[in-house]
């Protein structure tokens, strides 16, 4: 791990540079698959399906008998532990909804929001080694809350064409009514365009590659909508001298467990800190079994020495990090300060994995800098605000007038004179 | 006007259809610009300047002696107008503000969101014929609402190099901090890069033409947010035949006048309504100054008559239009049935008009069919919210246990590792 110590303002940005997304260069590949998925359906995804995932499909689609076989290969331990998740996850999400409420504006106009779920969503959850039944979990649980009718789910399968029993339980119990079994850009283009098989979806939500997050932002220009743009995974702890060091560390392990662009950086007031936390790493490294790939993304992680707290915090904000992990001893007073961050960890026992499992909390999350704009996944994600007003003869007569100056110096005469014709209305 | 009777529900998809954005062919000489001004910042954008809006500039940021005298030229009428404008709109989306609330998800563990504005947004604002002053409002009023400290706007000036006073005045009145003389691709590169004039935004707003969409999606790919994609303005009327018919043709008309790609549609329940409006359409048409622009765009709109209310309300949510109107008897439970809608106007005396500039409501708009999936902008679009989360040394003991046998399950042992060392903490 990269020590820096007391590092000047003007190399911040240097500093906390992320690695660059490589998505131009993939542009061409991705837009010719996603073509070829929206003019050929199925049979697209099938061959794209042999071609990536080495698997001959006859149906993309996971029958009951592969979800009733999948809920008994489940472990009883694991299934009460997503069950206790789920329950999280559901009574957070649950606290989110929303309150309409009418205001009158002036006499007469009233105006108010109302949220209505959106109809189609489709999640992505990606393949690879491990199966990421959590990311089911936090993506289904607020689309079923939010009450979206149909909630349908892609995922790769493996060479032998099924899905992993902890993925399709995991939706089973969080209300996802039908999976796919497709992944990578296919997946994408199935699910913004429709297949035969494939309904089209109105939102698409889920991590992935750089493909996937390709594919996701180019159908994103004009077919669907999508829930963020994606970049490797990343904490910030932020501690002073009373953190545990043993605990700093395996924040900061689990966070490059992720992979090698993942990263991990620590900013602290304490230097005895530094030496501590760089020692427990190296200890708790040596024990783990992915030890070689926490070890590639611990090269760009960084421990960094500041002056005083308030540089820590103007840091913090300048990086904006996905997650970021308070243990200081004043952590709620420092947080009311943290402006930029996806989600943020309080305290000694509030490590990052408590929020990508079963806090409540979600896990999808700005990455690379994004939370300066963007929030996390959450039940907004699914829904969308329809606005609505209803003005009576009194109303418009009340605000009819300055509507008629405005269009009128907008030259906008017909938008005026739909004031006027209601102005002059005879009863 | 083309009059539709008694469509089957196979051909609506044809029917609804609306104009095509030609997006990708405008995308390499977007990112030829892009790049320009990206790379040589102040330079580009002044010479941009001189090619696009025939203008040589100096200095790109509106003086506070510009403000000074475009408050005096601005007439007086306009300004109480704009006033009463900005009051409903402060007034309804201040009603917006989102209040936290904790949630103790298992004793011991407390999940919260927060939310946080966007540090500093970037307004766009469209030149052409008319100053688009109430575009002004509806983007600043809401930023500044939401707390964000730095609003800044760019628009276009004439080829004098001047804003049009009313720019200036209610950008002045709703809190934008900063004006530049600036439009098109390079407004938006500006924004999203930083020149030494022009300061970088995490978040650009507003509506353009088809370049500025493009330019705006672009950026969007890694440097900033947007508010949504956006296409030609659109309403729909749904009507039964209570409904005024005099209103009605007004209501068209006043989107007919936005351009000819802009489009109204009429979806009723009685032909004697399809008649009438029809010919009140004719009539008004030939008293509007704009009548050619509104003729142009009248020949892609429809007067369409459907069986019954349901399939009228099913068309609609089907169109997923920017703007509705219902002027029917029972307009409430209607409303009650619209799933997909931008905003929605109940009653004879809700115009669309009155939400474009005055009723309080924000007249930024999903266009395209987007509002399947995307809400307008509102106080929402300004903000951030971070969740957080705090666990006590009880709560991680409830939920640890869980955590640790997900997390290994994905094969992610640091995860697990996380909560164990906190688990085995001797005290």
């Amino acid at each position: 791990m990269n020590i820096i110590r007391y590092p000047e303002r003007l190399e911040w940005n240097f500093l906390l540079k992320r690695s660059a997304l490589q998505t131009e260069s993939l542009r061409e590949t991705v837009c010719e698959i996603l073509e070829k998925v929206r003019t050929q359906g199925d049979r697209a995804v099938i061959s794209y399906e042999e071609q990536f995932d080495k698997v001959k499909l006859n149906s993309l689609e996971v029958t009951e008998k592969e979800f009733e076989e999948a809920e008994k290969e489940v472990d009883i331990k694991l299934k009460a532990a997503i069950m206790l998740a789920l329950n999280n996850i559901q009574t957070f999400h649950s606290s989110q909804k929303f309150a309409s409420k009418k205001i009158e504006t002036l006499p007469g106009v009233t105006c108010w929001q109302k949220a209505v779920a959106i109809e189609k969503v489709g999640l992505y959850v990606p393949g690879g080694t491990a199966p990421l039944f959590s990311t089911v979990l936090m993506l289904a649980a607020p689309a079923q809350i939010a009450g979206c009718k149909e909630i349908i789910l892609c995922t790769p399968p493996n060479r032998e064409g099924k899905i992993h029993p902890a993925i399709l339980y995991a939706a089973r119990v969080a209300g996802v009514k039908r999976v796919f079994k497709t992944g990578g850009i296919q997946a994408i283009g199935a699910m913004a365009y429709g297949t035969s098989s494939i309904p089209k979806v109105y939102k698409i939500f889920g991590p992935g590659n750089q493909f996937v997050t390709v594919a996701k932002q180019q159908v994103a220009l004009r077919d669907v909508a999508i829930d963020m743009p994606a970049g490797p995974s990343e904490v910030a702890v932020l501690a002073d001298e009373t953190a545990n060091p043993t605990f700093v560390a395996s924040d900061l392990l689990s966070q490059a467990e992720h992979g090698a662009d993942s990263q991990a950086i620590l900013i602290t007031t304490s230097e005895t800190l530094i030496d501590k936390v760089a020692e427990e790493v190296d200890r708790q490294l040596s024990e783990l079994p992915r030890k070689s790939l926490a070890e590639k993304s611990l090269q760009s992680s960084k421990l960094i020495l500041v002056r005083n707290m308030q540089e820590a915090i103007d840091m913090i904000n300048e990086y904006a990090p996905e997650h970021l992990i308070i243990e200081t001893k004043d952590y709620t007073d420092i947080a009311e300060k943290i402006t930029n961050a996806g989600s943020v960890f309080l305290g000694s026992y509030s490590p990052e994995s408590a929020g990508d499992y079963a806090s409540g909390t979600n896990h999808t999350l700005p990455t690379n800098g994004y939370a300066k704009a963007y929030s996390g996944v959450s039940l907004d994600s699914f829904i969308r605000k329809i606005t609505f007003q209803e003005i009576t003869r009194e109303g418009i007569a009340t605000i009819g007038p300055a509507i008629q100056v405005m269009a009128a110096n907008e030259h906008l005469d017909a938008h005026k004179n739909a004031i006027t014709v209601r102005l002059n209305e005879k009863l």
